[in-house]
């Protein structure tokens, strides 16, 4: 994360760099049709999807994706007759080396907290991952105490 | 796909070329703790994550991920007392603007390929998605002939 | 199953003892509170529910069940605001005794009829199983050569 | 549940009286196979099966079940190269009526108490259910106040 002297000069911007970032969850009746109608509609609307993941079983799937603009896209799909919910996730930067996740996963298990699920992409010398811990706050002072270099939700709708 | 000079000189450099990637399935009996431990294993064996996701249910995980190499990896996990396993995947880079990934979607579903499951993140001006199809090579040909940016296994577990 | 004579004189109840039954699938946004509100809403339309299954997330569930009136329940939960779908299974009563259900798992597996998913219920003498096969014709074919006690659709709904 | 004399007279029968049932979980790397598999290794066993669950995805399965003896069961399975695990559910009798089960939801979201999943069959005038409830203690707590039907894990064992 990157504070811009935007940032640090109106509430406006502290908000927007707040670390617990707004995913996006929309059920998909059926996997393959309703994900080319949700990416279909997110486009329409002018709205980038910065990660996605797909929590599937054998008849449905639902969509986990962070979005440039996470309440637009919740209107639009909801509009458009998904069923779509918003939750709260924190983003981090982790190093693209072997065992630099373990690190962080232990500083958070030390602690209490776990996780429900997460996903993550390398990028170059880093890997970007997205985590649903049990304890958000909790999870975001630990990680914060330790150095570790969390994503600012408005940075991370941004990727 | 960037076809190295040594990938078109050899049988094992065109294997590693191949658009099929493998992605590790990772049994985790409790979310957190042995995410932690799948993660020190793989780091202590030398072995970086590219991409990870964790599909849930309220007790477990199933921890999906590319890995700069498989084989080894299944095997370090199987070592250390995992329920592992190795799927066919298939990758490709998407430009990183609202919509792209739709259209993509769209050739799939017009020829009767299903995504069972997918994962993505953005990386700057494009998007790596890693894609579970109900029929991979079905899908690895549409793709092809649609001129989609395929990424080449050998290049995915390196990302 | 039992054929009524009904059943033998009349389309409707040749309909009525289809050995597909219909499933409903509802999409549960938060697991706990949207469970509820079904078996709320269910229960004041006077639908029953014969068994009961949910597959869930950390965020998520999705409730299969067998209802008394599946279409009925369909539209009422629709009215309601629920994600809903209706699924065709099959449901068969087996010796509830150890290795019953293996022989008949057995029968599907050496014809290539793979379970996606089941759930199963013992009561005294026997065990009722409902199955979501990737093959629902060849399945029912198969239970029916080897004299499987397959469940009507009819007399599953009213269990 | 029914108390027998003998359960009233022994530690041991207390213990086994417990309201706190243990489900055994299963990883099914491939759905349909290791199905077949768990069937037949508790079926050689001499172990029955009460009741089923499989919380799928599209490569795999999770099998939550109640059977005759889970410290056996366990034992076996994990033997035969089985990921296995044990866990607490609360298990109940309700009327198999329209609106029945709705009404003892709503004393457990009433009192904070929520639901991860339930499976549940109908049994002539009852339905069986078994709650993996957020809290298992408070859960068995509220229920018992109310005087809802809880089923002994002795006697789950034995449906």
């Amino acid at each position: 994360m990157s504070l811009t002297s935007d940032s640090l000069n109106s509430p406006i911007s502290l908000t927007n760099n707040n670390m617990k970032a707004k995913q996006l969850s929309v059920f998909l009746e059926n996997k393959s049709g309703r994900l080319t109608e949700v990416t279909t509609e997110l486009g329409k609307a002018g709205i980038n999807l910065s990660a996605m993941s797909i929590a599937d079983n054998s008849d449905f799937g639902i969509l986990r994706c962070i979005v440039s603009e996470p309440e637009k896209a919740y209107d639009v799909l909801k509009a458009a007759g998904f069923a779509v919910k918003l939750t709260d996730v924190i983003a981090l930067n982790c190093p693209n080396t072997s065992g630099a996740l373990a690190v962080v996963l232990q500083y958070l298990s030390d602690s209490g907290v776990f996780i429900e699920y997460l996903y993550s992409f390398a990028a170059g010398n880093i890997a970007h991952i997205v985590i649903r811990p049990t304890d958000l706050d909790a999870c975001e002072k630990i990680l914060e105490a330790k150095k570790v270099d969390l994503i600012a939700a408005n940075d991370l709708y941004k990727l």
